[in-house]
């Protein structure tokens, strides 16, 4: 197994509740195959028993963050849906536009947001989305962490339960295991009862999980409960969704008794902070999740709507809108927030003893992120540094699996040249706009 | 006078309106001294008759961005104040901090300060703050434009107004014009209306324009009331302060009238959203300012509030809020949030003619930008791509006054490494704090 040794470098340390930030000195971060050995303070070692030595000092070893919701390959439409309320979001621009995807795009796609992603330090993404046998082809290619959902929507039928359900089991455990699967209906109010029930049982006949948007706005709540009385999460626990693992995306029209109601589960919430702002949408109450005990993590949706995917910026702003809709400063404070993006994700994740931390034994997803730009001096406080101050560009060296696949800025694993190429190859096509031709249709 | 070449440049127009956003290809951008001579498609040129010619292939120049408010030496604190409400900021943190501050610590985080705006792209800033002679140094010094307010409290006595006013004859047209100057009384909740009224008596006489915090929050607007049954933008009026011109700092209190009373004057809003969230503050009625005709401004505010001084944050947060507080993805669209960064924050900062667009005869105040990066690709749409995606570090080159104060992000006419070495020197006496020795009380 390859041996990495990470020496003389500061290492975070978040405390699993958010009471508090460490930040280790002078340490040395041991990794041995897919995970870390050790962490110790820097002692002399034989550098000839590694493969790889990085000389980290004055860097952060932080843990790579996760991506709890996303549609990677929506980066093929970055830009063409500004300015948008969510039903013209959807009915005018991305659900019309989506009817020009073709597979390949997925593939092409996914490699340009995996590289946006570790560009940023995100080693983990939870991606629901199409096609995604091309989407797990450039996961494994660029060595990234990645939990798959093939996307679907009621009106696809049944079989598409069948189709989606051989992807996950065909996937689960691929790329050396860096890949999970799940399964992945869109939503409450594109897939109905059957669907839903149909979905869950398969889940729970292949041991997986579900991944699927729900509560999204107030609005769909209030739509649910005048259509049949519940609200999304109720349906959700009727169909027998709840009972198996779920990630639960947005959820920012939860009530109070749905808040009471996932207590009950073992779910979690994938919250979007900056989607919900560009949208103008109502953020989702992060803190009565948290105060209820239901894990939250970090999530960048698809960058039609987030614009980008660096989940630094969903952190700080996920702290600022917590902040700002409670009317206090001290809402959501830094060890909190730093909980959230480490710990609080790996659990939404799933894999929550063995990522979101640098600890020994952990898989060894980690970050080395550069504080000595101009933005973090006088640096008094590395923890709001993180939060407040951070670039994505202070990441400097990244992580997965073991494997170093970006160094002091450098791609190792892939052309990003030709991703890019291949991407704008595709602009003409994929940005034709016919709103007849829309993949569903919006009305909550 | 030194002549300046920028060649084959993207440009960035914006129309005043906020009505729509050009780019321009392929053009050159001619700086003869100060000033943009020409732009026009590029041609063959003679490079011998330019002292410098930059090839901006692949680059957008845009203004430099403009500071409306800050208090740029608070640098000095960074991440002292956190997870904190404004009671508890100013009375616990920030007021106890800046007692130990000393004249020539205003220099070097001044410095510091300046430095982080130039890698950022912001070239003007409208600083609100103490010892301002030693400000003005490090504005000359590093090459940056200024509109300097030496800060004064009613507490300190009539005096105070002749030695401020003194600094603002003294140091109006400085640094070749770059220097402007401006009075800088704090509050109405910490100035008497003698105290106001005597200032913007002195103001009128020297020919300037007042500086001053007002309605930061919905609070103070009713504690005013409350004691004297007007607000704080009525008593500004009522002491003459709105008789010269102003650059009101946040405004996030102001009622439906108050909009109407700013309407009769000139009069301008510097706005810095993130420290409104961070403080767990209501945001301003941007939008209602807009449509009242009011003038709206970037500003960062100071860095112990709002982390950095990185205005396209300000710039993307404005728009978000505004959006999340109408429920409106619509509000604040893309062009007209860019006509904010530019032509508001240049009337607001009073150079409407001459700062804030690309533009012969306008001063040479320029960013070039590199659009380049992962995060803005497939580039579909360069204006949403200036809002919702760049990161400062997309800025490679800045130039102000005509002259190159940073090229491919390194800084031509300081040294950081000293300046960042003496701020660090003064850490552990600057963040000495009891709570006792506050400089003013806040109770609004």
């Amino acid at each position: 197994m390859s041996r990495l040794l990470i020496a003389n470098a500061q290492v975070l340390q978040v405390s699993p509740t958010g009471s508090n930030v460490t930040i280790l000195e002078e340490q040395d971060v041991l990794v041995n195959g897919q995970r870390i050995e050790a962490v110790h303070p820097t002692a002399a070692v034989d550098p000839s028993h590694f493969d790889t030595v990085i000389d980290a000092h004055g860097m952060l070893v932080a843990p790579g963050l996760i991506n709890c919701h996303a549609h990677v390959p929506m980066v093929l439409w970055r830009g063409l849906a500004e300015d948008a309320s969510i039903d013209r979001w959807f009915n005018d621009l991305m659900w019309p536009l989506e009817n020009n995807l073709q597979p390949e795009d997925v593939y092409w796609g996914m490699l340009l947001g995996l590289i946006e992603q570790i560009e940023s330090g995100v080693t983990s993404v939870a991606d629901h989305y199409f096609h995604m046998a091309h989407a797990a082809r450039a996961v494994e290619q660029i060595g990234a962490r990645a939990l798959l959902g093939y996307a679907m929507f009621g009106s696809q039928g049944l079989n598409m339960i069948e189709e989606t359900a051989s992807f996950a089991q065909d996937f689960q455990g691929a790329a050396h295991g860096r890949i999970r699967t799940i399964m992945a209906p869109h939503a409450p109010y594109t897939c109905n009862d059957d669907f839903l029930r149909a979905t869950a049982q398969i889940a729970q006949k292949l041991g997986v999980g579900i991944h699927i948007h729900v509560s999204e706005t107030p609005q769909q709540t209030i739509a649910s409960y005048r259509k049949r009385g519940i609200t999304p999460l109720q349906v959700l626990q009727q169909t027998g969704v709840l009972d198996v693992p779920t990630i639960l995306a947005h959820v920012c029209g939860a009530t109070p008794a749905d808040i009471r109601l996932l207590e009950q589960y073992d779910t979690g919430i994938a919250h979007a902070a900056k989607t919900y702002l560009k949208l103008g949408e109502t953020t989702a109450p992060v803190i009565e999740f948290r105060a209820a005990g239901i894990p939250v993590g970090l999530a960048s949706d698809g960058v039609v709507s987030n614009s980008t995917l660096n989940l630094w910026e969903t952190l700080r702003l996920m702290a600022l809108t917590q902040k700002a809709r409670t009317g206090m400063g001290e809402t959501l404070p830094i060890a909190e927030t730093l909980a959230i993006a480490t710990h609080g994700s790996a659990k939404v994740y799933g894999q929550p003893n063995e990522l979101g931390a640098v600890t020994p034994g952990y898989l060894a997803d980690l970050v080395l992120i550069d504080l000595s730009g101009t933005h973090h001096q006088p640096l008094y406080n590395v923890g709001a540094s993180l939060v407040y101050n951070l670039q994505s560009t202070d990441v400097r060296t990244v992580i997965i699996d073991g494997q170093v696949v970006m160094r002091d800025r450098q791609l190792l694993t892939i052309n990003k040249a030709e991703v890019i190429a291949q991407v704008r190859s595709r602009m003409d096509r994929l940005s034709y706009l016919d709103p007849a031709k829309r993949i569903q249709t919006y009305d909550n």
